[in-house]
């Protein structure tokens, strides 16, 4: 069926008026198909907590899709992936190595630490959201192994696409898990917006992950068009461990669990996940290019995904802001300069993509 | 608008070939006008993680039903809303007084346990599933105020309606508020079927909670026609302290969080939530009454809300399995005797208690 | 050299005018040839943490009085060894059989649970503060096995000698690690009176544990003559896993880690941990003995370690206080009598014994 | 009496023979003083867990000390005093602004995280070990207050003496507190080696801590001449909070408590403390002097308190510890030099100094 561009249409003759938002790809609501996908299971009873057949299904989806045996679990959000899929990783002795600017360390309130009993993030700082190989060496150098005073560095993070909107090629996650490997140490993805990075890539799931040298994905669906559905997925069945006593002990295990799967269902079938990523990402590179035609506008980090940081002149950002384009401050290098985050998304209207760009000139 | 009876029809003709599902009331589905509810959300944007409008208006709507100004988050489901709010009122070294087969202290992995980083619970025995003013006094009396070595009880958790089905007066939970109340305690109420309590007492929801001392309540929805929603409900907003901190933290909030406050709107709106449970209460009082017609079947408990626990001959309960009919094995106690439990829900096809009742004779 | 009952005397002279001593072994000071054996450390430089020579010859030594090759730590006190020995062999979602009057169940503060980062402890009741196999395998049926919903149970916790001054035998022992090892459990002893019980059934130290099916022990010395020591003793070197990050973690590695272990080697020297607990015990014997002749008294609980626990009219009970008898009352069963534990340490003057037993005439 | 050095003598005599030691303070032994003050102890009894008489009066005598009411805690050892300061004053959600070379990032192996149930630490670079107030803003300005997504920093945590050996003059530790108050925090000081700060800065211990802005002190005596012993020190009684139940939950209540407390007691009598880190700085003074007579040779750091930090050729290192000098690499800055430690003690012999010095000619 594909993405209804009509409805689309209709909802941004309405917005904008008020605004045009691109503040971030979570503030949109839901795509047609996975609404209709969750109004249809009705009030039939089904056997609840993940017995049903839905969950079942999604998981044999999930083995085709990434052509080998894993192990998923539905979950409601990424934060609760990334919590959930490292705990079960990680003892409260252990530390993640992560970039400084991830999810994980900066926008989770210390989940991780919470949800591992208090393990310890490591930030690596590293260009356009990434993370480099060397870098990672050199904070591990900081923790000796079986030293009892030094937590243990026994996850390595990385995010797929981005913070900056950036995508790692398989060449690059490989030389991180290759790295993680000869340390004993497993390989996590927050691949919240690992549709984008898929499109962006144009190689398949499994050699962005597994074949990469990944252990364990957060795959993420909320930011690219369900309600609240993300999937833990383990390559390793023997990594999932105590995953599920750690899901039900956090109150993720939801007792009518089929309405977060029937989401994943809806997002994998017909390739709508795809769909929705390749049209965000393809309204990034429109933008991204519109915005470039003004010679006072510098464009951040390759647009590699759905997200464009520019930078411009604070009164350029002011005008956007009072013409209703909202967007994130994503701090400020230099004085009289905004560096603006403008996130696309699955639903983000196209004319207001043009509107922005005109705006900009 | 009202319950689609046609609609649970035509559902049922399904299912009675198939099973006849008495198993709980987590199983069924959601309500028509929830589901409604959540598709018509659709894919425009509204700021994320709480902050829209829906949310707001959800506290509104609670504010009039309780008759005071509540302080309240909507979760996804009992043991998110039961362990966050406990643990936002009980330090580590708290305990929680509860009945012996409270949700929280049988069916919840722990989940008190690891929110509140190591709380003890304290469960008390008490006929028809109820905590009896005594008992509670009785197990105080083992934890000394101000001693180091002993978890100091901090809050006393009720369950309304119970686990057996039965509920509790409004002069009853007065009297545990009262004994609360002169030892500094808090009252905590899981109203995992709080409607069902609400339609069956007939008293006000304020009459039920904070006029009779309850200080927060777990806000039941799912169990009664939503797909997953509860509210944390604060009657005093003092007490709400870090719970906002501790639901990001936990990974249970939500960035597109009008997805379950729009179901608790819908919940709330028109009645529909005592509505759901007016017809499920009813049918359990049908359902009770039809099998006390056999004399060799024996009502266990009192059917107060939406649960008939029966003790009956083996034989009879292995017959009502072999045609179709789901429930949980409640224990037994006595050889040849199997308590039964039968859980009744918005949704249940009304010809399938009557169909019980028959294989009941 | 055996116990320096000179210095007992000189220190029960003084003693006499202001109290007699029966509250607890832990408030006595700590043997004189312990002492001496912190003093004779010095200042002289030792690898830290633990690494030093004293710690690898305890646990030597331990091999030997244990006849097996075990794993031991050295830490401060009681709850240090059991709640780390429970933590590393519980996970979050487990739980924890143990008797309900046990010392990790009413008088750590929760401190399982904290290390455990939540896991359950389900006590069990029994008659002279034992453990019966039944009672243990009915708490046991409340929990399914691999059922998500259900904390599950890891470890049995034994207490040697018991809270109410009763032993194990071998043969009693043996029942409840067989019913462990049939359900996958492991089997802890706190032994924070270990040698207490030991001098009371006579038996070898390994046929009081790992021959009887122990797998970790709680060996206590701080009730019995040392400052502030214990050992935690793995007989299965496998079972000790992470216990060296998480003593590290929670502050138990101490810098200068020998100043513990010379306190556990002279302890162990000349069987002076033996000759300790003999004296406590024949001292109890003598005491339970005495106090029997009074009609009006009765002792509770068979005497076989170092606790004489006796009931006796509130009006005797209230002479012995007004006389310098101090004591904690233990509960009353019927009014008009007090539950008085009487405990008898390494230390206890002999002579304040023989009051004792005269004002209770 | 002073410091024994007869005694010190004699020991060095036979340690020359083995090894020189300038591992670690935290290697040596205890003082003469402090273990003839823990011998005296005896085996009399006391109240248990803190009840005693010498706890009450080493909280007397810090009283008078620091010139102010303060609610002190005994503790075993720094990591114990740090994580429960921290934890009593820091929430889960909470974060803690420390050096990146902070013992509590460092070398605990998360005991903070574990203490607060997952708070964040947020390290900040600083040359000589000590954090300059333009950092710890830099740090702040990425935790929004009050916005849930991020960890609310809670705490800034200063080390005086640094771990580079430096000193923070009150001057520097106002501005800390400054900003601290101005933004809601408190200020907690690691004062494993206070005294060693004390001795070297001339202000009176109120000046550098309460009169500076200090909230909170781990008053360290472990590496100054005691077995085991620290005081976690409230300057403000309400700080202190439910530091006790923290305590006794994590196992670091002793019952014979006192045993901690005489150390202390005899630590703080006569100034020992002040004399043994006088004793400790002199020679680390006489070992940079010394050592700089050698071009060849840098010193790193400023030496205020006991610790020096050299860079030597490695051929230089290589000899010293064939001829038996033991100390800490320090990671090295150039190919070709050694960054060593060596850390002087209150019992380090001076002639080993003498020949240290000598060796590095």
């Amino acid at each position: 069926m594909g993405f209804d561009a009509q409805r689309g249409l209709v909802v941004s003759n309405v917005s904008v008026l008020r605004a045009m938002n691109f503040v971030s790809d979570n503030q949109y609501g839901a795509s047609p198909e996975i609404l209709a996908a969750v109004a249809a299971v009705g009030q039939e009873p089904q056997p609840s907590y993940g017995d049903d057949d839905v969950t079942q299904r999604v998981n044999s989806r999930l083995c085709e899709i990434f052509e080998c045996e894993v192990v998923s679990f539905p979950v409601i959000n990424g934060t609760a992936a990334n919590a959930l899929a490292l705990a079960t990783l990680v003892p409260p002795h252990g530390a993640i190595v992560c970039h400084a600017e991830a999810h994980i360390a900066v926008d989770e309130c210390g989940a991780p630490e919470f949800y591992t009993h208090g393990a310890k993030l490591v930030p690596v700082e590293g260009s356009d959201g990434k993370l480099a190989p060397e870098r990672i060496e050199g904070a591990l150098r900081n923790f000796q192994r079986g030293v009892v005073h030094h937590v243990q560095p026994t996850v390595i993070s990385l995010t797929q696409a981005t913070e900056c909107g950036t995508v790692y090629s398989p060449a690059e996650i490989k030389k991180v898990s290759t790295l993680a490997r000869a340390r004993g140490l497993k390989l996590h993805m927050d691949g919240a917006r690992f549709a984008n990075a898929v499109v962006s890539l144009g190689g398949t799931p499994a050699e962005l992950t597994w074949k990469a040298g990944v252990d364990v994905l957060s795959f993420g669906a909320t930011k690219n068009g369900a309600l609240a559905a993300e999937a833990v997925i383990f390559f390793n069945p023997k990594d999932a461990g105590d995953f599920e006593y750690r899901r039900k002990k956090s109150g993720h295990l939801l007792s009518k669990q089929r309405f977060v799967s029937v989401q994943l269902e809806a997002y994998l079938k017909d390739e709508l996940w795809l769909t929705n990523a390749r049209r965000a990402n393809r309204l990034a590179k429109l933008l991204a290019q519109g915005l470039a035609q003004n010679s006072a506008v510098e464009i951040a980090h390759p647009v590699s995904a759905n997200a464009v940081f520019v930078r411009m002149p604070d009164a350029l950002a002011a005008k956007l802001r009072r013409n209703g384009v909202q967007f994130y401050n994503w701090g400020t290098r230099a004085a009289g300069y905004t560096l603006a985050r403008l996130m696309l998304s699955f639903a983000t209207p196209e004319e207001q993509v043009a509107r922005l760009i005109e705006l900009a000139r």
